[in-house]
């Protein structure tokens, strides 16, 4: 008579009927007339709940009621699992036996039955997983994960994990989080008492949260030939926006003899992969999104699979943005940093398709990136998508020792603390190139959500640790 | 006349003879004499080299020499892909075309032919990836990694990024790193002048880096039923010890409805599945290592897949350590926790096979695990492995507000900072269970290594953050 508990979503797809099944999940609806009540439970393994027929000969709706059989609670229903007579399912479970594992209270319970705003939703963190959206949002963030590692897998790169207590600065900017140990009021001093003295600090010196794996994930490429870092990385800016985190996820393949082009080609294939993988695996909860946020998320999703990405010149870009009939806010010129208004005008008025701009200004690019025969330029990369801009961000590196501690000098970048990075360069040096995909991006793209907020399970952003 | 780049691991599988290849990657040795010379590629992709014939008309030696094909240049290969005649592989290339793409000076490269120790390599981390040793480590340690998403991916759990700033500490106990953007010298007080005006730090509070991401990923599996973390974990204790990092890799699952026997069985499919996973994939990684660094490796893992886990009470164990003909270090008692010679002695001497020691007593371990009803042992689980001991922790967790909160009390952990977790008891409360595995104990066990720093890239530990 032990019968194992299966999965909402495997009793949805099953085919085999009239048997007995055993389920484990949460009541979503209660509702029905004094002859037969229909309970909606879902456990999470897919949007869609299972609908649980309750005879009110064996279950008056009394007691169910007084059992806490309500929004919210956590239930066992032991049943048949029939064909339904009703419509939006296939299938439903007639029940023999309903337990509450724990009730929710009707009354406090925060999650009642109607809509709730996202704000609202932001500030229960814990219970939102529960709710529509966030479900979906979150069996998608899965999914995309599972796909970054496949994808890399199944095409003989190594995930390698870089470090996130560090003591450089990879992009030699960026705020960052300071992470010690001393005593946070009167720390030891260095003994011409100019500053604290890091030495006595758990790591010896003094040592911040990563901005970036890319500068380790340069040196296991130089050894593996392909990796992909996937870890979190973070910010310390004060930026109270919609599409800031302090703590958020980056994935960053860097691959050894790759250059520009093949640096492109990787992209492309790589973000065309994931988007097609969630129009595949996560077609329910991208169902429910594009109809209850953003009735454009489904063709836009499509619109990325279905076009080549148009590549050019950011001198090129400039040109076009320069003759262009759109007012802009903020002005255009050669050697000035895009801004999203004119990354967007490029990929949905004017290419009507993903860009890759590339071979940017070096003034307002990142000291490792190569620098072009021109002296002007660097063949960096940035991967601009519609509704959203820039995705990824990437370059070939500079592998000439010679250049890059000379581009270090004129950027103020200290050779002190990236010894070991120099010496990818005196060792065995080659052409490599990578890039970086912020997760929280591409899952804001690929769900159609507009904040950051909502995209992570437990966002950081200023004055916000909670849970 | 484009000839698209090859893999070395692809070459060495390949059956198509006779064709044009493309190789790139770093030079292992030269050798040879004035007819001929041997240059073994590789290029990361997998443990096994490729033999470049590079015969003395076309390539003389002086000229090889010149160029700078010594050991650790980066080169590129065109010649055509032939059957070996030397033993040791099956396929070569006869070269038509060398490119040096960066030498390593030969007087000052640190990798030389010969050996060097473990702790050597340790200071050049940059380097040591372009060892035999650790070019095996980090391949295993991917494959590992990508079996761990695997598994959980196939079964229908769900990733989750829990947060690494958090302001509450798990395990209740655990000494954490601060994360903070106060300044270092004087910091904001309160107005009464008692402590540091934590309000004015970046996220309003006193944060610090996550100790374990379980109460959160409990969060989860409490909507999506089934869910895993796999990210990282700091420690901030001064030990220096060959099994100790401030900073390493977990993965922790948790899963709705499910008890302790569930618990066991989860854990033990899951271990047995990454250790079978590693022997198919990773053979020619696992063989040097067996070869080089432990005889008994293979047998090892093979012992892991072969044995059903034994399952036992603490209280038994106890009594087997106290009858046992060997004399122990620490002495056994009821209530005592376990040390590394007993979990040692249990599996490797008395069961012969792996176990799972069930129902610890409740003082010697977290608030969060299930009471049992004789009030005095609690829904633990360890899984003790041979030559490691512990290699995961879980429970059962306690679902019931009341024993909760009573427990909190006893063990003295404020529940100001956990209320979201104690509402995950109010509201639709149920049986779970989870545990966590040490990712770094993993790769120690399956790659035979012996200290911890040797299977993590960029080890973190007392005064040292370098790289």
């Amino acid at each position: 008579m032990s019968v194992r508990r299966s999965s909402v979503q495997e009793l949805l797809q099953s085919q085999e009927l009239e048997r007995e099944v055993v389920v484990k999940g949460w009541v979503r609806t209660r509702r029905g007339n004094k002859y037969v009540q229909f309970i909606a439970v879902n456990d999470g393994s897919g949007f869609n709940s299972i609908q649980v027929v309750a005879d009110a000969e064996k279950f008056p709706e009394e007691k169910l009621k007084a059992d806490g059989v309500e929004n919210g609670a956590a239930v066992m229903v032991r049943g048949k699992l029939v064909a339904s007579q009703g419509k939006g399912q296939s299938v439903e479970i007639q029940a023999s036996e309903i337990t509450v594992y724990g009730k929710a209270d009707t009354e406090t319970y925060p999650l009642q039955k109607k809509g709730h705003s996202l704000e609202f939703l932001r500030e229960i963190a814990h219970l939102r997983p529960r709710t529509n959206t966030f479900g979906a949002v979150l069996r998608i963030r899965h999914a995309m994960a599972f796909a970054v590692h496949q994808f890399f897998n199944d095409r003989g790169f190594f995930y390698v994990h870089t470090p996130i207590v560090t003591g450089s600065d990879a992009e030699g900017a960026g705020q960052m989080f300071r992470v010690t140990t001393l005593p946070d009021q009167n720390p030891p001093l260095t003994e011409d008492k100019s500053g604290v003295d890091y030495k006595q600090d758990f790591f010896g010196k003094q040592t911040n949260l990563t901005v970036s794996g890319q500068l380790e994930g340069e040196v296991t490429a130089m050894a593996l030939g392909k990796v992909y870092t996937f870890g979190p990385t973070f910010r310390a800016e004060n930026s109270n926006t919609a599409r800031h985190l302090a703590e958020f996820w980056m994935i960053e393949p860097e691959v050894a003899f790759n250059d520009l082009a093949d640096n492109m080609d990787l992209a492309e294939d790589f973000l065309r992969y994931l988007v097609r993988y969630a129009l595949e695996k996560c077609q329910d909860d991208l169902k429910f999104l594009n109809e209850q946020y953003d009735k454009e998320l489904l063709n836009r999703l499509q619109f990325v699979v279905d076009n080549d990405f148009q590549r050019l010149n950011y001198t090129e870009a400039v040109e076009i943005l320069k003759t262009a009939k759109q007012k802009f806010e903020f002005p255009v010129d050669w050697g000035t940093d895009l801004q999203s208004e004119h990354e967007r005008y490029l990929v949905e008025k004017h290419f009507k398709k993903p860009v890759i701009l590339t071979n940017y200004p070096k003034d307002i690019k990142a000291f490792y990136m190569k620098l072009n025969d021109d002296d002007k330029t660097v063949r960096a990369m940035d991967v601009l998508f519609p509704g959203i801009g820039e995705i990824i961000g990437g370059s070939e590196r500079e592998e000439s020792l010679e250049k890059l501690t000379k581009r270090m000098a004129e950027m103020n970048v200290p050779e002190h603390d990236l010894w070991w990075y120099l010496e990818l360069r005196k060792y065995g040096t080659a052409p490599h190139a990578g890039f970086g995909l912020g997760f929280e991006r591409l899952i804001l793209f690929v769900t159609g959500m507009s904040n950051i907020r909502d995209v992570i399970p437990f966002p950081r952003f200023p004055k916000s640790a909670e849970f």
